[in-house]
């Protein structure tokens, strides 16, 4: 039987730049942003007025992306749906060109058992069609992604979803039974 | 009206590889292929055998692809097109990690009114989803496709296809008129 296909986002899903982006910006401006700060809320609108460019800048600079922790549990579950699924990575990396290497790196290192031809580093999702598709973005939910699953994120806490996981254990209960 | 949806290749169809690919083949092989020895193959099946991975390297050198020749008129009909369909930039370039950033870059120098959000540099191409690719490659014809246009290179001369474009005067004709 022809496997179903699976979309995973990278960011906030299999690797964590929030850590690292408040990090950051406390080493710069000697402000830790706390869970409660950022509840509901993307960093960009919590920084004062003219900060987001920071942000951006860090999230272009060259290495950003290489050593972000994994989310926990990712490895092993990923190495599961692989086996079952159609198993694509697809992450909205264009906005950070510097981000394209280090990113196809990142997955190397630790999702070895991913192929090149699994990668997708794109622009808009929009033109991306799958049966299943993990984000924590709800905006990439369009009417080619038959099933839809928001990964909980800082960001989207009060969003409605039609599923909703909190971590990779709950992936794994979900598509994995 | 919402805009149909038009998939545009990079390699062999905006940009022109194969030239610089014999050009660094002759300088050390001292064999210059012609467009007839190429006509209906693949260079990597053309070159002696164990010579197909001297050509990845020539494609995995970091700044090939920075510098590849535009194919001629692409430039203006990408403008017109762009402004007509909802276009997106979409190359299998993930097979060659040291390319990503090159081919951003060379498309910013070349095709500026493209924004980021209309890139998508990915591995396998059976996740894009479009109203109409235009690509030198068949196998990227899958069923997410409505309109399959066959850009004409060396390798597909011979190869049967629903529509053919020689060149983008003729990409014109089919999607301007």
């Amino acid at each position: 039987m022809k496997k179903l296909t699976l979309i995973v986002d990278m960011d906030e899903v299999m690797a964590d730049p929030i850590t690292k982006l408040r990090t950051w910006y406390a080493r710069d401006f000697n402000k830790q942003y706390t869970d409660e700060e950022i509840a509901g809320k993307h960093l960009a609108d919590v920084v004062p007025a003219g900060h987001a460019s920071i942000l951006y800048q860090y999230l272009n600079t060259p290495g950003f992306f290489r050593d972000l922790v994994v989310m926990q549990d990712a490895v092993e579950v990923m190495k599961c749906l692989n086996e079952k699924y159609d198993v694509y990575v697809v992450s909205a990396a264009m906005e950070f060109p510097n981000s394209l290497k280090d990113k196809y790196d990142w997955l190397q290192e630790h999702f070895p058992f991913l192929q090149w031809q699994q990668i997708c580093l794109c622009g808009s999702k929009h033109i991306i069609s799958a049966d299943i598709m993990i984000d924590d973005h709800s905006r990439n939910f369009h009417a080619g992604i038959h099933r839809k699953i928001l990964f909980t994120s800082h960001h989207n806490i009060y969003e409605p979803a039609d599923e909703r996981v909190n971590n990779w254990q709950e992936v794994a209960r979900l598509l994995l039974k």
